[in-house]
């Protein structure tokens, strides 16, 4: 399997990019608007053909590149149910996406957003904002909850067998990679937290409003288009 | 092995960190002054005791943690011939670094500076600033030479194996690794490129001076401390 973590240093996101060796097919997970040419140059050095994109989610803090992507390439586009309606498919927990022979499995891990999910392949999982290297998501628009946002850390994420690599959708301390053990039992905000308590430190953050909520939101609902296509899409 | 890549925004600086998950030994490799204490709490959230610090060569864009994590950690200061007279052990092309079960193999690749040494630990290759991803560190301080790059990078690194990851110090574009044979594909200084072509690429550049200059080279010669100490290290 070819894989590469890419980041967008004006938001702090992490890119990944998946590629089967044998049918040469790819996928990119969480791609931001102002890299499609990075990344679809990467894409075409290594040979490979870009037929998926997934989200894990409607971002908040940046424009994704989706809809410029299945513009420039044809990929299928790939959200979570509830979230983007201009994906092609929408998908739910227990469901799987194959992109040649890599499968994903898909994982509801709503709190951060109602449409959060993980993707789940082999040892990895790619968690979106739902948990970050000794963090997680923010629970406070978007329909995010706290308390459902427990529930997805500690009954769906931490059953995963401990050895599993994190991969999030952001890091802001230099951080790259983490794994289930790992925030297990390091996590600040979880590892040994009552469901309470961790309620409690969601709504102490009083965190800032994202500088381009207002701009993102609508947009990726539209696969990163920021204005209503003639479909409505 | 435990793999942990890490990155200073500040100067756009990975470190690596790696630990034999049998003896739970650790390196980490081009550390950042200002990450040492981010460093050594995740060395010790893994479990791991940090017993050697790997420079590639004396920076001149930051200053290497190598002291700092000596005194902390008692950890083996490791250099190379030619670089910083402070390290405890200085190594040059052919020696081995042992670390636990990983043996890291130096391989010389000046050129950048006089004393840039790559380590080669099985199927990875870190590679300071001789190679970077589609790109090179430049030739023009510290001895640095554009001809002598041009041997390091086709006559050592590009004759590793084309799977062998390239895990570079640096990165300006948000990639994080890449593959010799990608390099010798597509790195557009050197892929195809003759010495001739790849010295005048090199001379054109017109770079600016790097910022931290007059401070991170004397610093890194004495691994990090800004002041002479009373050995004179």
């Amino acid at each position: 399997m070819i894989f590469r973590q890419l980041f967008d240093s004006e938001s702090s996101t992490y890119t990944y990019l998946l590629g089967d060796e044998s049918t040469r097919q790819a996928v990119l997970i969480d791609p931001v608007i102002e890299q499609v040419d990075r990344d679809l140059k990467l894409v075409g050095e290594l040979g490979l053909t870009l037929t998926h994109v997934l989200d894990t989610h409607v971002h908040a803090d940046h424009v994704t590149a989706s809809g410029v992507l299945r513009e420039r390439t044809q990929a299928t586009v790939v959200g979570s149910k509830g979230g983007a309606a201009c994906a092609n498919v929408q998908v739910g927990h227990g469901d799987e996406v194959r992109v040649g022979q890599l499968v994903f499995q898909v994982l509801a891990t709503p709190g951060h957003t109602d449409d959060s999910v993980s993707y789940l392949l082999g040892d990895r999982v790619f968690t979106g904002d739902a948990l970050l290297v000794r963090g997680n998501g923010r629970t406070d628009f978007q329909n995010g909850s706290a308390s459902q946002l427990y529930d997805s850390l500690t009954r769906v994420l931490f059953r995963l067998p401990d050895e599993t690599l994190v991969y999030p959708a952001h890091d802001y301390h230099g951080h790259s990679v983490t794994s289930i053990g790992e925030e297990k039992r390091h996590n600040p905000r979880v590892a040994g937290r009552s469901r309470e308590e961790f309620i409690a430190i969601m709504e102490n953050l009083h965190l800032p409003r994202p500088r381009k909520i207002d701009l993102a939101v609508p947009a990726n609902r539209a696969c990163g288009h920021t204005a209503p296509s003639p479909q409505g899409a």
